[in-house]
Order: structure tokens, then C-alpha cells, then sequence
């Protein structure tokens, strides 16, 4: 199949985008991802903590997952097992250090973007590094996108800002307002969408976009967060965050997951994302439902700890999505 | 002028190497730079004792030096200026990343040649790390090129030995071999030659080689190790490294630097080396004196403290040795 030639923007961040934008490489020749700037924790919390960098962790995974050069793809996922370094991605310091260098983090991106010969490009969203930040319905605020990822709300749907003010990346805005499809990724709802999709400029230009707008809908619930969401929770929250029923297409997996698989996630308090197919039908969005559950993602005993064993096919997703593209 | 397709080996490693490198590229296509395993101060030394990794530290100045990618050499010389990298260079984490993944210190070497598109190619001396070792007159033992580098020892031309037994990398030996010429370059006599020369198949390729062996004089003595030498105490000492007198050229500065210059270096002991007709006449090697003298370097503060500031002319150096090969 010939790669589409189709403006694709993915907006997201982390192992969703990643995982997402690994196959579309494949299918579309001019991708932009664009990547949240609240990211703080790890590796990444260190530098920006000890270095003053922006960010680099999710900016790395999404050029690593764009990049034709397996050896230094490697090279970059690589992770400092002992010493001063130890947890420190590769990847993290070349950015920090391509920063320092060129005194700007996205000519940075550009330098570690022909270093790793990707396929499209990787914009932040911001210019500055930001803190997510939430207020409980108790009223207490919690700050920092890490701590908030680990923070149990009882799918209260709270408030979340950023700080200080964002100050958009001109070119993430120029590269929606040309895109012939904008691709909201999978992934944490609240810790790596919520800081991309909160800042205004962003939000105005997806709902300012006449492109089909795709949300591509999680495969599980994340306890004390998002249980008990069906797809259609999953969109609103994501509008509410842009501020307007901008969603056109909506890709849910439709098939089930082997039971055993399920116990295992349950055991976490994690379940498979439920639909209501009347809810869809008469929504303002087209719900696609699809077999969109991948090979089961074999982790390392660390990635066993802290990383979802339900992983997208993100092939399939492709597909999906050159379908709603092209028809 | 059309570069030369001679086959040169530089042996070495350091600032000297560095040097004549960053010239003898843009008049050699065919470039193998041989590099001592014994560097084990500062970045290099933490990286040795904390990661297991042999040092990268003089293999990835070679490696900047014959580059020809501006802004990934300025990335490999990037050093980190806070945080728990502070003062690693971070070439020197890259080549330590690339040994853990490769599981090879020499096909690491081989990825960031690619990495930095050089000219030529390096080659570490060893496939292991050693420990540079002395003796003194009084029976005192020494170990660690770093402590070796800042040790005073009259002038007395200690023993020196390798620890644990050096394992040679055959990809070096193959390249004295088929050289067209063997350049020593100059650089700390006992802390950056002597590590390569002591290694018995690297002395004993060069002493059967045919090519000619073109040492490149100190331009001044190190206090406490070379005071009074003069250019044939120089080459006597290199050629006891090597445990014969196979010295086929000498290449000495003739010229003397501004007396301002000299003054500042004798208040640290330091002296230009001096040179004496007579004995060099009567040498088996022939002696040719130039120019050799470089523009002043500027150092930045830091580097002020420990770096000489009386550089070679390289561009002159490359000349010398083209004129030896081609005549």
C-alpha cells in the first residue's frame, strides 16, 4: 500500500502516542506529533528539576517511535542501570544537552530529529514547561503531572489547569490549522491528553480545524480515575478539556480481551472500556467500533510493575484511520 | 589540493591527537586513529568505576576531531554543567550507552562514527581497560594515568607498565600494518603515549613496519617529568616505550614563541623545548625542523587552569607529513 500523503497531526504524549505513531510512520509520510510540556516525572522530573530543561521524556518516545535508524532508536531508549545515570534515559540527556547547546528546546527537537532520521516531525506544544495541576471536589489542588497520575479521584471529573501560563508553540497551531486530519492518541486521560488539549491556542485551533477530528478511545479504565467510563465518557472528559463537541470520529475496540487477561487487569481494578452503542448512535460523533486489541505487549519485570499489558493495534488503528481519511 | 589516499595511522589519544587530527582530515581520506585504554580522570573515571564501561573519553575526542557533522561534534562535547552530570562530557555517556547495548566497546565506537559521519576511523589500542603504572627511582609504585599525569618525578624516566595485560584489539595491529605511515603524535608523553606504546604487538607492529614512523615533537617540557628534555630526549623516550629504535622522522618546532608567552609558561615550570643539531645529526632518525607553532588557543576559563595554551600548527604538521609520504 502506498503512503498517503495526507497531513496527519497526532496529539497526545507517552506510551499511547508512541505506540500509535509506530505504525502510522508506515502509512502517512507527513505526520506532526504534538507533545505535552507538563510531563515531570522519572527521568524527565530529574532533568527538568536539575537541569532547568523543558521536558524531554515524552518528546523522545515519539521521536523514537518516527525513527528510521534502529540502532540509535536504541540508542535512545536506552536506560543508565547503575551508577549517577541509573533510570536516566539516553534519550533524555541528548535532549537536555541538545537544549543547553542550541539554547532552544525545539531546535533541539530538530537536531535529535535528523539524528534519529525520522519520518514527519515532532513539535511541543508549548514553548515553556508547565505543571499540571487539579483541584479535588473537596476542594484540596494537586500539582504536578506524576503525582496526579498516581492520584485516585473516584472519577469525580475534576478541575485541571495549567502553570504558569502555557506560551503555545506557533508551529504545533500552524501544523493543525493545515491538517487534513487531527488524531487525538490513546493514553492517559487526565495525565498526558488534559495537559495538551488545556491550552487554549490548542483547543481553539481543533475546534477552529474543518479537518475530521479522530479520538482514538483507551482499551481499559484507570482505577480511581476513570472506572466505570464507557466511550462516551472518554469523549466528553476530552471535550470538556477543549471546550466545545469538537470530536467527529470516535475508534473503540469492540472485541474482548481473554478472559484471563481480564482477571489479571481486574485484580489492578483495571476493566475493559464498555460502550452503549444508543449513546453513540445519537451522539453529534461517528463511533467506529473496530478488533482493535493488539499482541499482547510483553513487558520487562519493571515495565511488569507500572505498564498496561493491553495494548492497541495500532495497525489496525492506522487502517481505521486512512479508511475515515481517504473513504 | 586533492587529499592523499595513503593509509596514515595516529597513535595516541588526548588533546594531542585532537589536534593533528582535526587537520590530517582534510588531506587524508584514509585515516585510523589509535587510541591508549588507560584514560582514567575525570568523567572518563567516574564513567570507568560506576558503569563498568572502558574509557571514552580520548576515543571520542578522535572522534570529534575527525567529524564532519558541526552540530552533533558540538552535542559529543557538550559537558553538563549542574546536576548529578555535572562536568561528564556527553560524547562520553553516548559511547558508554553504546558499549552497554552493542556489549562492545569497538562496535559502540563503530555506531558513533556513523552517528558523527567521520572521516577515517578509530580504533582503541585494547579490547580491555588497563591501569597505567610507574615506578619510581625509589622503588614507589604508581597506578592511574590521571595520578601519573599530576605526579613530579625529576625527570628520572621511571619504568612504566600496563595492568591488568593488555588484550589487543587485532583491528589496530591490521592497521599499522597495512599503513603507508605511522604518525605518533604528540601529546603527554607518559600518560597519553606511553599507554599505546607499551602494548608489546602494537610496539612490535611498528618496529616491523616499512612505513615510515613520523614522531611529532613536544612544543614544551611538563614540569617534573620532561624539564631539560630536549628533542632527542623526547624520541629516546618514545622509542624505549617501544623497546627499539624505529624512529624514522622526527618533526620539531624550530621557532620560538613570543617572549610574553614564555614567560607566562615558565611561571608554571613549563619551557619550549629546545633541540640539539649535533646530536640529531649523528641520529638514525632524520630530524626536520618548521614552523611549528600554532595561533594561540583560547582557552575558557576552566581550561585555563590545566591546559597549555601553545597549540601546533596543525595545518603546517599535515603538511610536513605529507611531504615525508608524497615527497
Amino acid at each position: 500500500m502506498r503512503a498517503s500523503s495526507k497531513k496527519l497531526v497526532v496529539i497526545g504524549g507517552g506510551t499511547g502516542s508512541f505506540t500509535l505513531l509506530k505504525s502510522l510512520k508506515d502509512h502517512f509520510t507527513d505526520i506532526t506529533a504534538l507533545v505535552n510540556m507538563a510531563d515531570d516525572g522519572g527521568s524527565t522530573g530529574i532533568l527538568r528539576d536539575e537541569l532547568g530543561v523543558l521536558p524531554p521524556g515524552d518528546v523522545r518516545q515519539c521521536l523514537v517511535a518516527l525513527s528510521n535508524a534502529p540502532q540509535v532508536r536504541d540508542l535512545f531508549n536506552y536506560r543508565f542501570e547503575e551508577g549517577s545515570f541509573e533510570g536516566h534515559a539516553f534519550g533524555n540527556l541528548l535532549m537536555a544537552a541538545l537544549e543547553k547547546i542550541t539554547g532552544s528546546f525545539t531546535e533541539g527537537v530538530e537536531v535529535a530529529s535528523r539524528i534519529l532520521n525520522i519520518t514527519g516531525r515532532v513539535e511541543p506544544v508549548l514553548l515553556n514547561a508547565v505543571v499540571l495541576c487539579m483541584e479535588t471536589r473537596e476542594g484540596k489542588v494537586i500539582r504536578g503531572q506524576s503525582i496526579i497520575e498516581n492520584s485516585g479521584f473516584a472519577s469525580s471529573r475534576p478541575k485541571f489547569w495549567l502553570e504558569p501560563k502555557p506560551e503555545v508553540n506557533p508551529e504545533a497551531i500552524s501544523a493543525i490549522r493545515d491538517a487534513d486530519a487531527i488524531v487525538i492518541a490513546p493514553g492517559n486521560l487526565y495525565a498526558s491528553l488534559a495537559p495538551a488539549l488545556l491550552v487554549p491556542e490548542i483547543s481553539e485551533a481543533i475546534t477552529a480545524s474543518h479537518a475530521p477530528t479522530i479520538f482514538v478511545n483507551n482499551l481499559v479504565t484507570k482505577p480511581g480515575q476513570t472506572d466505570d467510563f464507557q466511550v462516551h465518557d472518554f469523549v466528553s472528559e476530552i471535550e470538556r478539556f477543549i471546550g466545545a463537541e469538537c470530536i467527529d470520529i470516535v475508534l473503540y475496540n469492540n472485541t474482548k480481551p481473554s478472559q484471563e487477561l481480564l482477571d489479571k487487569y481486574a485484580l489492578q481494578g483495571e476493566y475493559g472500556v464498555v460502550f452503549d452503542c444508543k449513546i453513540m448512535e445519537n451522539a453529534h460523533y461517528q463511533a467506529i467500533g473496530g478488533d482493535f486489541i493488539g499482541e499482547i505487549f510483553k513487558p520487562n519485570k519493571k515495565d511488569l510493575l507500572r505498564r498496561t499489558l493491553i495494548r492497541h493495534d495500532s495497525e489496525a488503528i492506522a487502517k481505521a484511520i486512512i479508511e475515515v481519511i481517504h473513504g
